[in-house]
């Protein structure tokens, strides 16, 4: 398969490329590294993108920023960060790109814990992890040519910790390597409509 | 208790209005219609309002627009009317709201059963339902002086069965009577951070 793989340079991305390489071509894109380059939050960047790779049999997308403040300092504009990068990114790769894939193409955005598990500070990244979850669903039921779209909500990774460990207390971390395989199962299985919870 | 109620005057809003006011004193709100006028869509538009409520025990919403159409259909600009108004407007209620309640106010949000159900044209919709329920969760455990937030999540109700039954089949409708019943459990119980479904 030919896979579109944005965000390969970050933690997850990194991780999905070591499992899927092996069996796939990876195109990596990047904001600024890779291949390619896309700013998701720019849909005119993202109609670039697609004339730029062509045809494809899978779009996994393991980007997108997100403001974590305490609720009450979150400005609108702050919430419009997540609204345009991590959620409206990932829906228009599905709603452009849905023209670029093959038949049977694959979509998998990245959601995240907090859609049910919230933190302090996580209240925007709440809200566009539970966006996405339920955008995979409904897109699910309306893809043409038999495309398919899974989302994958990881929690805090191993990896992370560093940085998050304050602000995932009790959270049990995963290492990255096992939240490619959520990534590989909805590029090489033929489930649609669904979101892969890891850890 | 002094209860905001926004979108008081449509089918779900009348409804929670005759079950709520035999207790309490209930300040109409609409976009053009009621005691007093908000655009939630507008954040300066909500300010107004507070300023003019003053302190209040409950706030209630039951209005909220998103643009139904083909996933194929939608644009950037229709999806943009459900993150302004039904989620953004709902959200900047209890972002800006949560200043001029009082303690252990509450806040009941309306989002619905495309979060989990999906419909054809629904893709917007399921969208914004997922982040308000989502939000909900989140916003809860870090809203001050004991303040508490729910979300109402209806299926579709018998009253609007007459323009939306051809979208809806297979639904078991519900009357507004009983969506009205979640609204009262959320205003004059004690739980917070919770999604009640009806339907």
């Amino acid at each position: 398969m030919k896979i579109l793989l944005i965000g390969a340079h970050g933690t997850i991305g990194s991780a999905i490329d070591e499992e899927l390489a092996p069996r796939h071509e990876i195109v990596r894109i990047g904001r600024t590294s890779g291949d390619l380059h896309v700013d998701i939050s720019d849909s005119v960047s993202i109609r670039k993108l697609f004339e730029q790779t062509g045809r494809f049999d899978a779009l996994v997308c393991a980007a997108g920023n997100v403001k974590f403040a305490a609720l009450a300092d979150l400005t609108e504009a702050d919430f419009a960060v997540g609204l345009q990068d991590k959620l409206m990114g990932q829906v228009n790769l599905v709603r452009i790109g849905s023209e670029y894939a093959n038949d049977s193409a694959s979509f998998t955005l990245t959601s995240g814990i907090l859609s049910h598990d919230p933190i302090r500070f996580g209240a925007s990244a709440s809200l566009v992890n539970g966006a996405l979850d339920s955008f995979v669903k409904a897109a699910a039921i309306e893809l043409p040519r038999g495309q398919r779209i899974n989302s994958v909500s990881p929690t805090v990774l191993v990896e992370a910790m560093d940085g998050y460990a304050p602000y995932f207390r009790g959270f049990k971390p995963v290492p990255a390597v096992d939240v490619a395989l959520a990534y590989a199962k909805s590029v090489e299985g033929l489930q649609t409509g669904q979101t892969y919870r890891v850890g």
